[in-house]
């Protein structure tokens, strides 16, 4: 048989200023270039398997787990495919079908999938609405107070750090220390932080995180981490019975091949990133406050914005394609006429966007654009 | 904090033969190293998605999905992360804690975990131990049976297409139809099949094949294949509740990086070879005779081999390593003097190998070095 055309190129981050949130952290650096070269074949990191994927010396992923644990303050650490699975491992370790979960309102979709694979039932804390979006620590101890006032067994609580909507920033702190108290687990979802801003999983009263690297952590994906307190290690890290070094949550081994490696090269650019955050967010602030500026042009979620994805509700441009010849595919076209990509093709109410990684120049063209595109008739 | 070196350079496939059977199918042609490239960065193959990663059309990832659908003959497919989740995935949608599953005697060790990890009961089919360690259709029939006459509701079977210890290609259209006829829905694993010679799930009598992109497909790691029949669709395919275009059994999206892309450039590659599956076999067969003529090396499993993957016990290597001033390590470091790896260190008893994809030159040269070693003393 012949194979259909699949049209496998991209050059699109190439030769485009893409602001995609999805693709802003998980940009490789040269090194990892040179990793995904070097490991690009099949199981590429097996070489030198003595069974257990996590302690493999050469390449290193033992001493680079060491390292990852330190810089997110964890004490032990997998990789997984990603922050999905992850909390699915999470979920499938400490509950059962039927059990309940505490869950903020913002969270990601794979969040309500891993628990529905499983069988439980979500309670969710509300954010507060239309047009901060925010999840309130209050109201986080109070859903979690009530449900177990309502003598419901909570089997564990979810937060997401950054959601992946508003990109607003939750009171982690407060909401691990809430739980704590209330003697329920839970997990902190990073997969739009860890590798942007800097995690600290015990300072955060946090049981479990989980990142992703190819969202935040410049790998190619798929792959992502698991982060735990020791105590938690006997339960999620449970081995074979049969198979006694083999881990079952992680079927054995997870990331085998260049994903991990390109997540090993990029960890002390990651790390170095991680301390200039400050820089980064300071931009992003920068570029928002810019977009406003443009009449009828608003910043959703937590102002000023404390992440790098921000959403915008744009009656501007909306209003632009009732009349324009292009209807609602004016907005893409124009800005990809000036090389900008990452705003879906047909969308003008609104569009949520990122600049992380973007110099202030290529920050600045792309505010001018969308003040130019914003005249358009 | 500063970070360990983590030597991340791999030249071990660019700079030596390399026998070890996890990476002989998993090599990368040139045109996947190009889709490497392309796709190396985070989420690459996500710009132009509308929700559903299998839905993807630039780069055409539905259009590859019905090809390889028609390259294996199943109605349905989807990619996971590898054959072990795919054995999962399965496992978890069709069975509950408890329930029973039958097993061949030689199956993979994940496909153990993957059945632990959900609290499944699992009945094996023995092999005929040494020197051939075949599974015997005959004797699958007999396990099925007793198990049903036992009362017991056998909820999935398992075979083991071409196993990983002794290449061993299993009577999978004999075993598929037993299954078939007792009501029983059968997974065949083709990690070491799918990629290297025709899988025709249909004719097989296999409700559903699993493969591995990395092990056999010439795709960077990792990735699976997942493929059923239509009516199975329903049950593992179910789409979530609250986000109704998401498959709940795969946490929505599965290959969101560059593994996908070099699985999708590599099948027109991928199928070339498959066709030419007899001389890669007849090399294979060539080299295990080649071997035998050492005296004191005996191919284990089937003879001839059906499989690129072959294992030897090596008694005449074992003895030499008792004087030899290295001991143990003898064998490795004499290969590795001439270029040849994938042996595991210290291993004199016996060890599997394959020389699949390699011409019949390096065939030879190997072939020498092994008779040349074994002059040793």
């Amino acid at each position: 048989m012949q194979c259909q055309n699949y049209g496998i190129t991209r050059n699109l981050e190439r030769e485009n200023l893409n602001l995609n949130p999805l693709q802003r952290g998980g940009v490789l650096p040269a090194v990892s270039r040179q990793a995904l070269y070097d490991y690009g074949d099949g199981y590429s990191v097996c070489d030198y398997c003595a069974g257990r994927l996590d302690e493999i010396s050469k390449p290193n992923i033992m001493g680079f787990l060491d390292d990852l644990a330190k810089f997110i303050n964890v004490d032990l650490v997998r990789t997984v495919h990603g922050a999905r699975e992850g909390k699915f491992a999470i979920m499938h370790a400490l509950c059962k079908p039927g059990d309940y979960i505490v869950v903020d309102g913002n969270a990601h979709y794979t969040t309500h999938l891993a628990a529905e694979r499983i069988g439980l039932n979500i309670i969710e804390v509300p954010n507060s609405d239309y047009p901060e979006y925010r999840i309130r620590s209050e109201k986080y101890r109070e859903v979690l107070e009530n449900a177990i006032d309502d003598k419901k067994d909570i089997k564990l609580a979810l937060l997401t750090h950054v959601d992946g909507n508003y990109g607003n920033l939750t009171p982690e702190t407060e909401i691990g220390k809430i739980c704590q108290d209330a003697g329920v687990p839970i997990v902190l979802n990073c997969a739009y932080s860890m590798g942007r801003l800097p995690i600290d999983a015990k300072s955060f009263n946090m049981d479990f995180v989980v990142g992703s690297g190819h969202k935040s952590m410049a790998a190619s994906g798929p792959i992502g981490v698991l982060g735990m307190k020791e105590e938690w290690g006997e339960q999620l890290l449970i081995r074979s019975s049969r198979h006694t070094n083999k881990e079952i949550e992680m079927l054995g081994c997870t990331s085998r091949g260049a994903p991990v490696a390109t997540l090993m090269a990029s960890l002390p650019y990651v790390m170095e990133r991680v301390e200039k955050w400050e820089e980064h967010l300071q931009l992003a602030q920068k570029f928002a406050a810019e977009m406003e500026k443009i009449a009828g042009v608003k910043q959703l979620g937590i102002k000023p914005t404390l992440h790098d994805l921000v959403r915008f509700e744009t009656p501007a441009f909306h209003k632009i394609a009732q009349n324009h010849p292009r209807r609602g595919f004016f907005l893409y076209e124009e800005l990809k006429k000036r090389k900008i990509v990452g705003i879906k093709r047909g969308q003008t109410e609104w569009f949520k966007c990122s600049i992380y990684g973007m110099t202030p120049e290529q920050v600045d063209y792309i505010v001018q654009a969308f003040h130019e595109i914003a005249q358009s008739k």
